[in-house]
């Protein structure tokens, strides 16, 4: 018997973060020398590395700070409205602003202030003071003074004060070098479709855009095969040539993963494998002096174990706070269930619902870019936890600025591929208005009204006893909150099958007849109702339809099952099946209405919304391009209460 | 008799604003076609022109999410610990994290549940659900569906949602091109010393720096002199090239001030002068349909009119807010004066002491660029104020995040040059600490600490009746404050002279003798005190000293005013005198203390400060070598109530 995998130490987050900082500190990665020397032209951005001192004062001269003429201000003492002087070609100079003045002289009078006469004179009424109207030399700055502090980010104003003052080279901190190392067979350019097998390269392009954003000059390195031998050679040079590297994949226990046996052997592992939930089997090493990070081969693995042990080495290195949004309490809409031992990271996406802040994963799986796309903030589960209720408040630490999580529209409810594109719709015409939208079925829906978690709910439940749609639900389930439903469109439910329709399905029974495989969507969904509504009409009982306990979230997953061949029907709505050039069925019209609280109505983003949905003719447009959809009523109050 | 002056019409700023984005809207700049499609390796950062749907689904295919083998999931329906079953290799397929799952497999079994037996096949001791380990076709996201909004900025997490599903090239909003064009004789290139007459052109990489930082492709060129026909030929090239272009100076009505005239001559000027200071001579002007903005020569002037009438042009454009750190309400220390009839733009510092946050005008003067290198926030006065009186509170607009305002260190107080090289190693050491520094001379500093405005004050006041620094100063004006006095440094003050002492002073009896020019300190400094201590115990009297009346606010002030020749001698430290080259007289040595009020002693800012202080022995090495200094009590308290 052989047993594959290599153990993976599962060293606690703060121990090994521990490690790894001791580590680098230890081989004096945080002190030495990144500094280098640029022209001030190029510096906008760039951190000062010294002091900066005035090497010329500012002005460099006296200069007129007005239009008009210099004079010597003791000819004019005895000026008077009653006997006004008059100064003879040699005793005043014309002098624009910023012009030099003439030696000697120790006073402007402006333009306004002035009587040419015509024998080339100028009379002039008044006293003036001393220096009046002049800036003198050093007036904003005098050479050897202090212009920038050490450690300061350059503004343009900041450019502007050193080249006034014969700065023209400046010294800052060097952009820390680093390489991203994609490794594996697998791998091919993005610009090319996948062949079973493949996998777009995409994940060096995520690490080295962090990387940068943080302030790292990052390079990508061609992808390295799964051979030890290429890996260490590509490795040694990487570590010759910066000042930190990053390898992605390998770091894990799979046949093919080199990168810490690679690391033992020409440098230190310090960690190899930590206690968090995803990224456990990341490699923290030195060779040499250099840092080796090994990162998990999952985006969002890679992506939160590089903001667990690169961001902070950067913060470090670069003395500053790198991508920090800050932290903030929210409410978590649902229970967390954690295993023990481990920090687990939850993508979260927040809402400002009334005034409270809720807090809803936005998926699961290491492989899922998309629910870190949608997040907007991580939840730490911490190791000692089995997970968080429903309702219990958590801190989270942001992933975008408040001002944006506070201009979020949140719709939880049935999914509609209306949704997305009223998202873009809203975008586009408010920037500040986002879209949040989770998909947890209709009946989810109803329940994240009630428990105040959403702007908006999509649903389209229909009662059998009434033949209703969604009202009755309402009554029943949301009894005490006043409430609007507002009708958004009919659309076309059905049975999704592959173009052409090669098994021939014509109804629910066929796939049971023919053994063939189903895909359904979850409980609590209107198209589940719908289904289990043809069941029971035609007597088919759940068990003999193969694949009904397969559940899906969306239409779109639905569809995409169909798509691959994993399931030959699906229930779903007409224009998923049209947008994946799928075969389609129709079983019945429905209609998705909008459950919108009074509370929330004069909301500017859900006003904003309904506005868009009654008047917004491109949208309408698009709409009905998808296929499948019927907007004759759209917009119209259905009910109130 | 002739008149100079051009009659620049005063329009109010808002009605101003009002004309010009009114001709911007009508000349379609903000709704002309601004898109262009690049990789989306080269995004980031970039905003979306059109929603991103994706190309093709990812996973592409199903794909293993373990490592560990696939299997049919059917196939092991009966396992069981008891009774487990082995595969044949046929019915088994080793796979990786990521490896495509084999046509009609639909289940991994994950390496640790498995055990290999010698004849090649592997022996599974549980059941497993369908799909399990395994990501489906689709399953992040499906082709089709929505990844980014239009108007989204992209992140690194971004290009790999693109470029997972088939989007190598998007189609973003294209960065507006701007030329900046210095225009004027005088200008020459910063790493030349200007002679007089020659001004540095500076202003020019201020606001192509600024146009950066706000989102366009900022161009300076090569400046063209004060001759309306190049001027016309520049321009029209600009224009062309360009989607807007900004000049800088030739707009106010000196006598070579030719932007107004040729922008008349070639396009539509919407405006020209508007009632703000400063900044009031800026031209707005349509050449064709393309926007030219002729800011005010002063750089302050430039930067002031560039954020009022092309940050918001460009904000619109490119629909979102630029360089916005928000708006804060603050206390003003002093009062402000105002003329009638112009808003007016004050430069602020603001500090956070105890509860309070407080502003301070950081300087007057629109050619002072320190001033704005200074400023924290902007102060409107609205053109029907003739002022704002201390201790009112105020909305300022910040220039900087609140966080860094937060972190600073308020000095106020006497000048002295031990405070720029604090300020720079409290920056490096803690880099959320900045200093501001504001002097008003040791009187100033006391009042300070009276109304709650600073953390710190120097003083170095000398008690002529007995001969005590500072102490009984404190016991008279600050009777009820707690505080502690703690010894900075004892400084040699003196009269600084021109190198060599040309016109062989000795004492200040000898200015007043010989007809030669002072330069004085202003009322309320200790060095003004002893000024005038000196005066009296020689029985000098005040008018008999030339230049008496002329006060600077600072030692570099006083030094450069010698240096400059315009003024032969003045009072001030040695420190002074030995950086900018000076000779020096030695008259006193004196005591130099920092009043630290209780209440703030433990805050982190303060208590960093004294740390430093007392112990940094690189600070006092530092110190020790601008001459003129003793150390030998520095950081002792001298005195507690």
């Amino acid at each position: 018997m052989k047993q594959n995998n290599v153990y993976i130490p599962n060293t606690p987050l703060d121990v090994a973060q521990e490690h790894w900082f001791s580590a680098l500190a230890n081989c004096g990665f945080f002190s030495s020398e990144k500094k280098e020397t640029i022209a001030v032209d190029e510096a906008l951005g760039r951190t000062t590395a010294s002091p900066i001192f005035a090497i010329r004062s500012s002005p460099a001269h006296n200069v007129a700070a007005m239009d008009g003429v210099a004079v010597f201000f003791t000819d004019l003492s005895d000026a008077s409205e009653a006997s006004p002087i008059s100064l003879s070609p040699e005793r005043f100079q014309r002098v624009n602003t910023g012009n030099a003045i003439p030696e000697g002289m120790n006073a402007v009078i402006k333009n306004e202030d002035l009587h040419f006469l015509d024998d080339g004179s100028v009379q002039i009424h008044t006293p003036v003071a001393p220096w009046k109207h002049i800036r003198t030399l050093g007036e904003d700055i005098v050479a050897t003074e202090l212009i920038l502090a050490e450690g300061h980010t350059i503004r343009p104003i900041d450019q502007g004060a050193m080249l006034a003052t014969g700065v023209t080279k400046v010294e800052v901190v060097r952009r820390p070098r680093a390489a991203v190392i994609p490794t594996g067979n697998e791998l091919i350019e993005p610009d090319k479709p996948p062949q079973p097998g493949e996998v777009i390269e995409f994940n060096s392009r995520i690490l080295a855009g962090y990387l940068t954003t943080w302030g790292a000059q990052a390079k990508r390195l061609t992808p390295v095969s799964d051979d030890p031998i290429a890996l260490e050679k590509t490795l040694l040079q990487a570590v010759q040539d910066n000042d930190f590297v990053v390898m992605n994949a390998g770091a894990s226990a799979g046949s093919r993963d080199f990168t810490a046996m690679v690391l033992k052997k020409i440098g230190t592992v310090i960690i190899h494998g930590v206690a968090i939930k995803p990224g456990k089997p990341v490699v923290l090493a030195l060779v040499g002096d250099t840092p080796v990070i090994g990162l998990p081969g999952y985006p969002i693995s890679a992506v939160l174990t590089m903001r667990l042990f690169v961001k902070d080495m950067l913060g470090r290195l670069l003395d500053k706070k790198i991508d920090d949004f800050g932290q903030v309490e929210a409410t978590l809409s649902r229970p967390i269930h954690s295993a023990m031992g481990v920090d687990e990271f939850v993508r979260i996406t927040l809402g400002r619902v009334g005034n409270t802040l809720m807090a809803t994963p936005s998926g699961k799986g290491a492989g899922a870019v998309m629910s870190m796309v949608r997040a907007d903030a991580l939840l730490t589960v911490p190791a000692g936890s089995e997970g968080i209720g429903a309702g219990e408040s958590v801190p989270v630490e942001l992933l975008r600025p408040q001002s944006e999580v506070d201009a979020t529209l949140v719709i939880i409810g049935s999914h509609d591929n209306i949704l997305d594109i009223l998202a873009n719709t809203l975008h586009k015409q408010r920037p500040i208005i986002r879209v949040s939208s989770a998909h947890v079925g209709s009946m989810g829906g109803i329940m994240a009204i009630r428990r105040g978690e959403a702007h908006i709910a999509g649903t389209h439940l229909l009662d059998e006893a009434s033949g209703e749609y969604n009202i009755p639900f309402i009554k029943r389930l949301l009894p005490d909150v006043p409430l609007e439903l507002i009708h958004l469109c009919y659309r076309e439910q059905g049975l999704i099958v592959a173009p052409g329709n090669p098994k021939g399905i014509k109804a629910l029974e066929d796939i049971a007849e023919h053994g063939l495989s189903f895909i359904n969507r979850q409980a609590g969904s209107g198209t589940r109702l719908l289904t289990d509504k043809v069941l029971k009409d035609t007597r088919i009982s759940a068990t003999s339809l193969p694949g009904y306990e397969r559940e899906e979230y969306t239409h779109m997953s639905v569809a995409a099952a169909v798509a691959s061949g994993n399931a030959d029907a699906g229930m779903g709505i007409k224009a998923a099946a049209t947008a994946l050039g799928l075969d389609f069925i129709p079983v019945a019209e429905e209609r998705y209405d909008l459950i919108v609280p009074l509370a929330h109505k004069t909301d500017l983003k859900v006003a904003t919304t309904l506005e868009i949905i009654r008047n917004d003719m491109a949208l309408q447009k698009r709409i009905l391009s998808l296929g499948g959809y019927s907007l004759r009523d759209s917009g119209e109050v259905l009910y109130q209460q």
